[in-house]
């Protein structure tokens, strides 16, 4: 239960804070009653009332009488989100794709752009240019009415701790590239724009709505084209002196390991990266989406070379956890992108692996889990960082997003 | 700045508090003066008089006028913990060794109890003796009228989150063993008993006294027989969903390296422990601090042997380093037991494996610092999870300890 304060000493910052109260209330858990927002808020229902009143002028939330269900007594309205409210322009960079999507309150998907296959990876400018596409195609999608309050960026890559530049992102050979600010020069209408890693990005979405619910202690376990970590630790997100923590796509496991792009031998991503799996699998392919699931498909028909490329990625994911494992003692590893697929298929030999490499005695054995969000771990946890901003302060980003709205 | 409160709703609870906090100011700070101590906690003038009567009360700081300096106007009496206060007794566990000390407030060795090495490594019940014998040593060599308030001991291994049992640690060859109910029997008159692992406690000393004061984002790497880590992310100790965060020893660099007595191949402690150290030097014998210490003097006195031996533990504790740094961003990696001698010895090839492993893109190479403790992190440590319970409550700690004083 969140705490709320009733107004006393300087009312409108606490009505501000209140509102943000409740309609993260509603952002997480969707439709609430008033009565259930009373209580869950610790104020009076008169203060509730208005409260609501004012996020329903603001056009971020309606009331309305649940359908369906006999109940005796007058029914209790529900508050949640309206289909014509604020949008977060969600997006997801990644070596072969870009993705985008249109990401109401509550963490609806309420439209979709095409993500874009590239034969190279994308430039800043390109992905750039293909985000203000998106905005311009999300706008004709969404519900009329409805309006877009900031632009999330997940990218494969370590950013800086103000958000807005990539300092390193080695698979797509980006150096510190100020995204941010090419894309504020970009986008028509000045959105404002935030960017984060897609591991971080990948547990703050699954802590919030998927498989790491309930858990204090979680690594995410991103394998793309490259690997990293995104942690949440004693209930917060770990992001390290500069925001760079969960790098452990380039620890060695080998020091005579395969060659990394890098430079250095027998990295993590050499073993469990898609690249690596294709390699295993003897496919001289580019690693996008497609010949990486057509190879997990290959597998579950009985190829037997898809499938040994399989379960080598498997032992070396389940050495990979361990030593994530003995250093954070996380309750909980979510395995995310081609890794989430490795784990469907061979479960057992992921699972013998951490057992084998890992330190449990006298404690129960990590959890394993595959994202309950599916692929959209990252592409969510962008829309986060735009819904940060609207819940820190709905007035202001209302009255900020109203003087973006095209004329 | 700790703001403290001024007594309103529950004036004992509060003085409790109030009494806590500027006795943890004493204890972290030294000798303060009431101005000083005025100001930190924000409280009237009156108020802090008061509370420094009942501090000196009970037993736990003198006021008296500094002596040297000439200054104008009345001078400003100093509050400073007592000789003669309370004091904890610090015990450090290790495979070839049982160091016992009397640690007063503000950190103060007050006298040391002979560490004794013993040929197999000492089971529950040895420790507890020897523990025993301590606690009757440590209180002739006190100043009379000191009184013990607990016992707080460091082991290097794995401690239940009741910070009573010792889950694990191999190189005791101690599984799940009750520390805390066997020195509660052994220990005559019931001193309050509080266990933990021993880079967590070097961490957390290193943090409020030493190397790692002002950092938010810490490793602390003991090296000794086993190796294993005190992390400090985000301002707080990171201890895991089980207590048991830091686990790096047995994390496998090499999976056809030199056998580890855990059953695996090529863990981080069969490069960088005592043992390993003193294998590459072709020196078979016990890794007893003395034996230790010589292997590093002959380094020093140029045998090429142990110079050799010293280099190649340094590259391999670079390597583990880059990996932890990786995952956890540190700002601060402190090198303690024989790997701070390591680092002394071949600064140059621990900072260039580190570079050569770790992902710094983007951001400052962490930085390495030896402890400012000395080899007295662990036992510092250990008295600070007695001195936890007595700055949570002054007034309680002081009343239970009075019924513990012999008759």
């Amino acid at each position: 239960m969140v705490l709320a304060r009733e107004a006393a000493a300087r009312p409108d910052a606490i009505r501000r804070h209140n509102l943000g109260l409740l309609l993260g209330e509603i952002h997480r858990d969707g439709e609430l009653t008033r009565a259930e927002l009373t209580q869950r808020l610790a104020l009076s229902r008169s203060t509730v009332g208005a409260l609501v009143a004012d996020l329903t002028a603001l056009g971020l939330v309606v009331e309305r009488v649940p359908t369906g269900g006999v109940r005796a007594g007058r029914p209790s309205h529900v508050v949640g989100p309206r289909d014509d409210g604020p949008y977060a322009i969600a997006v997801d960079v990644d070596v072969t794709r870009v993705a985008s999507a249109a990401v109401g309150l509550g963490g609806r998907v309420l439209a979709r752009h095409g993500s874009l296959a590239a034969g190279q990876p994308p430039t800043p400018r390109q992905v750039a240019e293909q985000i203000a596409q998106a905005v311009h195609a999300l706008d004709d999608l969404v519900c009329p009415g409805s309006w877009p309050v900031g632009i999330g960026v997940s990218v494969p890559g370590t950013v800086s701790s103000r958000n807005d530049v990539v300092e390193f992102a080695p698979n797509l050979n980006w150096h510190g590239e100020p995204l941010g600010a090419i894309l504020a020069d970009t986008v028509p209408n000045g959105l404002p724009v935030r960017l984060g890693n897609d591991a971080d990005l990948a547990v703050t979405a699954e802590r919030l709505r998927g498989a790491g619910r309930g858990s204090d202690d979680i690594v995410f376990l991103m394998g793309r084209v490259g690997v990293g970590a995104g942690i949440v630790a004693n209930g917060r997100p770990l992001s390290g002196h500069h925001g760079h923590a969960g790098e452990v796509g380039h620890n060695v496991v080998d020091p005579s390991g395969p060659r990394c792009h890098c430079g250095k031998r027998g990295c993590v991503e050499t073993y469990i990266g898609e690249k690596a799996l294709l390699k295993l699998a003897n496919r001289r392919r580019p690693p996008t989406s497609e010949n990486v699931a057509a190879l997990f498909a290959d597998a579950h028909r009985g190829d037997p070379q898809a499938a040994v490329a399989v379960r080598a990625v498997a032992k070396a994911l389940g050495h990979t956890i361990a030593s994530l494992v003995n250093v954070l003692n996380s309750e909980r590893v979510i395995l995310g992108g081609s890794l989430a697929s490795v784990f469907d298929f061979a479960t057992a030999e992921v699972s013998s692996a951490v057992s084998e490499y890992a330190m449990t005695e006298g404690h129960a054995a990590v959890q394993l889990r595959t994202p309950g969000l599916g692929s959209d771990s990252p592409l969510l946890g962008a829309a986060e960082l735009v819904f940060a901003d609207l819940l820190a302060d709905p007035l202001a980003t209302r009255a900020s997003a109203e003087s973006l709205i095209r004329p």
